[in-house]
């Protein structure tokens, strides 16, 4: 079954907002087994709406719409369906009663404005929206099956997930089944992770690789659709093991956690805490690692010294040290992961130096340098990495990282 | 002039990736005057773009089409294009050069699949790619200007800079100049910044008014179609200064500057350096901070003490404070931002605890709540909040552009 998303509202194509629903309509579509076979984004004026159902009908076996459903004069994507398919618009009873049950759950009177939201295109089915005040509506025009929601993020997805996926799937009985596996690396750089499983289509017929750079992490998706019910799917099981032994130490999870979830996984299992002390990363493993729910339950503490009085201060590291190496070197970090393990009474203390740049590099300590220390029971390590870039963000992230997956790998 | 913007590639179509190009080039095309009026997002199969060619030529002045122009047997753009225009794909001399300069520039031999990308459809103009190896290359179709650029970001973006959007300017010669102000602002919602510029649009003719929820921030985009050069900027200029006015304390930046760079522009201006202590914001205030370039001047310490035995070794909060009020309470965040004031040395302390969510809230103090202390040379003050949110992400953010806009009203 064929699939065609449009998306309607000026600010998208001023660029004054990316078009985030075209992604997420398309990625729950591919799961329920439609494909997509376009997006369209247009402006939310009558004869470009009109336009854009007219050029859609008839190309495709269903269409989702979003947008243009509110109350006020210039949501028009009702009129403009009635336009095109020939038809007037009505009072709809079940939308009138959807408008008027969501105002009565709130003990308010219905505005007037929001009536005219219950007029739907006649010989349209409503859909209605417990979640908001704009019902949505589905009606088919030349052989297509149009569904038209509400462009408020939380409504879109409400209605999609309860009503418009099920719907998807009746109408394809037989349909095809999504399996997927989600694959998180990190280490190679993308083109070497394709390497690595190259020839994995043609050996496991029927199955799909698909690649995403969330930098510095390479999502690896190996996915089927499944129609006969089982055959396929052991193909895919059989493909994702086979690529997760082609990755090997590079896989960061196996079920697509995120670099800090797959952390977090490590220290439950193993029962340890972490503490933290970062300069040029300035919080962002802190910010990343608690960003999983429950991390006060192993994450004791981040100290981002970026005052060498700081690293003084607060973790112990000595003046003599700082003066002989500087901050960025390998005696800094050891005695930084060191100074945050026993401040925080962790298991184990991680702690990054670099430069982030733009500025601050030198010929010897050029932009994007930077030590890691890790400090365990059995000892301190320090590592050495100088990342490609020059830009400051790029150079954050990829040192947390780096300190995260050296982490990973200790835990 | 009106433009259509048409991305191609199998990844947006399954959602896995989010257009931002489409977003990117828009924008680009509102600031030198030209009105986009479409999107349009195929797969990069050879019959969905000869129909997506088809379907635009002729249909608006220009299009910007992106992807496709890679070395691979599946990038596809030209020979669509050609056979779409019904002419041939010949090597093109300027093409050829641009690669051979590419790879010369590194030192490299020419491999053999990247000549393919010299080969353009008969009768388009080459446009050198001195970034990357694939050439773009422009051609009339039925009377709209098609350009076709590669879909790697940083050669897109240079190729858009450097000559589709001059090219765009001198086929419009008396076309208009985008003139535009961006205001940020911080605790109104999005409903009452706007009825606060409610009539701004008819007082002041020609000018628009756009927002953007970039939460928890509201961006203001105040611009206007400048044609005769000064009459309309002049009124542009004055709503802009209206604007301002009715926003009052809520502008973070009047300029465009993110929260962490209007924060950085008081402390450079005044001289002065902070030190935070986090909790619940798990880092992220220091990594919003250390964001902006030069932050090591007067961002002294960032501590993220999130167990409590951390904010008693480290910040040196009173263990009877904490088992008196607990750690989300007015007494411990202030310990908290003196001890990290008197640890850091800075001029400015401000400090965090609070219940991020989705765990850990109780009746007396639900998730969302967070307490900020502030401590400066004239004294300690803390405020209290309490998010609508109960989603971690969300609130860790919230409590974060809190504390700083505490810290930029106290500079």
């Amino acid at each position: 079954m064929r699939a065609m998303v449009i998306t309607t509202g000026e600010e998208i194509l001023k660029g004054e907002v990316v078009d985030t629903h075209a992604s997420w309509i398309s990625e729950k579509l591919c799961e329920v087994g439609v494909e997509v076979v376009g997006h369209l984004s247009v402006g939310d004026n009558l004869a470009s709406l009109k336009e854009a159902f007219l050029r859609v009908a008839g190309r495709c076996e269903v269409a989702v719409v979003t947008g243009g459903l509110g109350p006020t004069e210039d949501d028009l994507t009702a009129r403009a369906v009635a336009e095109s398919a020939g038809v007037a618009l009505v009072e709809d009873p079940a939308a009138t009663a959807s408008v008027a049950a969501y105002f009565e759950g709130r003990h308010l009177a219905v505005p007037a404005s929001n009536l005219k939201q219950a007029r739907l295109p006649k010989g349209s089915s409503c859909i209605p929206n417990p979640v908001g005040t704009a019902p949505a509506f589905s009606l088919e025009l030349a052989g297509t099956r149009f569904w038209f929601l509400p462009g408020v993020p939380r409504e879109m997805r409400y209605l999609m997930t309860e009503s418009v996926l099920p719907a998807m799937v009746a109408l394809q009985p037989n349909g095809a089944r999504l399996v997927k596996t989600a694959i998180t690396t990190f280490g190679l750089p993308e083109s070497l992770v394709g390497e690595r499983l190259s020839g994995l289509e043609s050996i496991f017929q029927g199955i799909h690789v698909g690649y995403r750079a969330s930098l510095p992490v390479i999502e690896v998706k190996i996915w089927a659709f499944d129609r006969e019910g089982g055959s396929l799917e052991k193909i895919q099981q059989a493909a994702s093991a086979e690529a997760l032994k082609r990755l090997g130490e590079y896989v960061v999870s196996g079920h697509g956690l995120s670099m800090a979830e797959a952390v977090a996984e490590r220290l439950c299992e193993t029962n340890k805490t972490v503490a933290v002390a970062e300069s040029c990363t300035g919080g962002l493993i802190g910010s990343l690692l608690t960003d999983v729910s429950g991390s006060s339950d192993w994450f004791l503490l981040s100290a981002v010294t970026y005052a060498n009085s700081a690293k003084e201060n607060v973790l112990g590291v000595s003046g003599e040290t700082l003066a002989a190496h500087g901050a960025v070197s390998a005696e800094t970090v050891k005695e930084m992961a060191e100074g945050v393990k026993r401040t925080s009474g962790a298991d184990i203390g991680i702690a990054t130096s670099g430069i982030a740049g733009p500025t601050g590099g030198t010929d010897e300590k050029p932009v994007g340098t930077v030590w890691i220390g890790i400090a365990t029971d059995a000892g301190t390590e320090a590592l050495h990495f100088v990342s490609p870039f020059k830009e400051r963000h790029q150079n954050k992230r990829i040192f947390a990282f780096k300190a995260l997956d050296l982490l990973r790998r200790a835990i």
